[in-house]
């Protein structure tokens, strides 16, 4: 059996699995207020019909368990905290939409677009303390307090991140001097934080040895870079049926992702004032959106991406490399990484 | 010494002390993000400048404390909890002002009229995993983690409680039906259960004893409860200066306060027509608004309030007296509740 086949099917186990305890902690509670966070999970249509949606890739929780696998650890036991990981993950999904006026997410209404804001911005602080009744519950599964407080604060500390990376990514919307610099901060918090806290939590409640921790989260930090650059790329150059939003949104929204923050700095003169007139503008219209990537188009935007994305994959095998784990055991983490970055264009 | 000055003196200190931790945790971080958490804090003016406003009350931290104490805990050891528990209170005051579109806060402009709703929904969020960082540092204190973990569960599922409170407290503006069972099972949620997390870690992290720990929760449920009703009352007959909003705002906003349920209840057939007819408008106008006080004032509501009142505050002392303490040790407990439900009318 091929590695990958092998990797598909572990994942497919395991999926199960984490969405059985999401089920779990987000419950059967009769509350109405449950049925929003059942509809935003894709369990349950806007009227609380049951209903089923392909499930959510899990890609935080999974990277938790094989990092947790790859340190020795057993992966069944730890997947309370990599539920967590996907209810934080969500919680900042239902407030984002908000934030970003966002109508759709997996091609359904988003919570606000239904229920409105207050309650959107109510079942996202509901999602953010679920995360937290998740994690608390490895103390049942016989891991020690102590671990069990070490992965939440390591998982706090990335909420902390990612509420911080928001607060820049929203900032910079109405700037125009957003450098390379700043873009690469703002995605260290907004993605590469919760995305590293996966795989360190997966390692630490395995392992007391705090090198073979600091290096996993250094893989799923450079992992987490890559993954939001090739985001950004996809969200200018992708497939709407693969984004589930539409395409070239975060345009009109003066999102200043990797592809435009990179033509800002690299192009001709006269395109830097196109792009400045452009982007100087409350919303841009879907006529305006066309004339910017036009612009991205001739700007090497997109060539600078996929070698951004190249680079953050090595970073992160290095990092990987410097657990000192072996090699045998690198494999399942290794064919993750590859498995996230090969999405189409 | 009268017991009340030995009590305010114990407060003034307990408060300063608080309010270090709570700068500490908010920190000095020169992220301009964190800017909006220390205007929010009362710390710093809409420019960042350092001002001093009149600092909280703290009530849910000044309870947690002499809980610990009463149960002959080290009150010093365990200010982190006291923190968390006024950081989730202010995560909640953030995304509360944005829900109920208030302007003012404390005679000062909301988080969300200065910086927008989506930078208040971000610092709501903040608040909220700052209240985990706090809490998190209990270990450094030399507090069993096991213990951590038990305090950070209570604290969480009262977070979760506030949201499914808030839920309903939003879902109740546009209904006419609400109950005294639906508004009592509401304010239990939205109000009761942090000040209830409040008494209860303070026990928790100084006793083994579950009975005692569970006498001081429902000691602070009760107390809650009162609390909130006070507050409804207030809202609608109290002073402006006092609760540092505009009165009467609840009307304007259809909330079902316990006056206006109370006399949705018990009026005569024809107000109860009129406050329908009232109600059923998406927004109460100024004149209207008057109309409805007028209702509220024959109806013996404010009186019926403060019956219930003096009952929660009763079945509190009943609570605390079940916990075996000596008697001796309630007294600031006592003391303190007193000094919460004494406020003018």
């Amino acid at each position: 059996m091929g590695s990958s086949k092998r990797l598909a099917e572990d994942f497919q186990s395991y999926q199960q699995r984490i969405e059985a305890v999401l089920k779990e902690v987000v419950g059967s509670n009769p509350l109405t207020f449950y049925d929003v966070l059942r509809y935003h999970m894709g369990w349950q249509d806007e009227q609380g019909r049951p209903c089923h949606r392909e499930a959510g890739k899990f890609i935080r929780p999974l990277l938790c368990l094989l990092s947790c696998q790859a340190v020795g650890g057993d992966a069944m036991r730890i997947m309370p905290a990599a539920a967590a990981l996907e209810l934080i993950h969500n919680f900042s999904l239902i407030h984002d939409d908000i934030q970003d006026v966002s109508s759709q997410r997996h091609h359904r209404a988003t919570v606000w677009k239904i229920w409105g804001e207050s309650q959107a911005i109510n079942a996202g602080d509901a999602m953010f303390a679920l995360a937290f009744s998740a994690l608390f519950k490895l103390r049942y599964n016989g891991i020690d307090e102590q671990k069990v407080v070490t992965a939440a604060q390591l998982l706090n500390k990335a909420c902390l991140e990612l509420c911080e990376g928001q607060y820049l990514d929203i900032a910079y919307q109405s700037r125009l001097d957003v450098t390379m610099k700043d873009y690469l901060d703002m995605i260290a918090k907004k993605t590469a934080a919760l995305i590293a806290a996966s795989t360190a939590i997966g390692a630490c409640l395995a392992t007391d040895d705090n090198k073979v921790v600091d290096s996993l989260y250094g893989f799923g930090k450079e992992l987490g870079m890559a993954y939001q650059i090739q985001d950004d790329v996809l969200g200018i150059w992708g497939k709407e049926e693969e984004i589930g939003k539409p395409v070239k949104e975060d345009i009109s929204r003066r999102k200043k992702t990797l592809p435009v923050v990179y033509t800002f700095e690299n192009c001709e003169d006269s395109d830097r004032k196109k792009l400045e007139a452009l982007y100087s503008q409350e919303v841009i219209s879907n006529d305006d959106v066309a004339m910017v990537v036009e612009i991205l188009d001739c700007s090497g935007a997109r060539k600078h991406g996929e070698k951004l994305i190249g680079r953050y994959h090595r970073q992160a095998l290095a990092k990987l490399g410097m657990s000192s784990l072996d090699l045998s055991r690198q494999t399942s983490l290794e064919e993750m990484a590859s498995f996230l970055l090969e999405r189409d264009y």
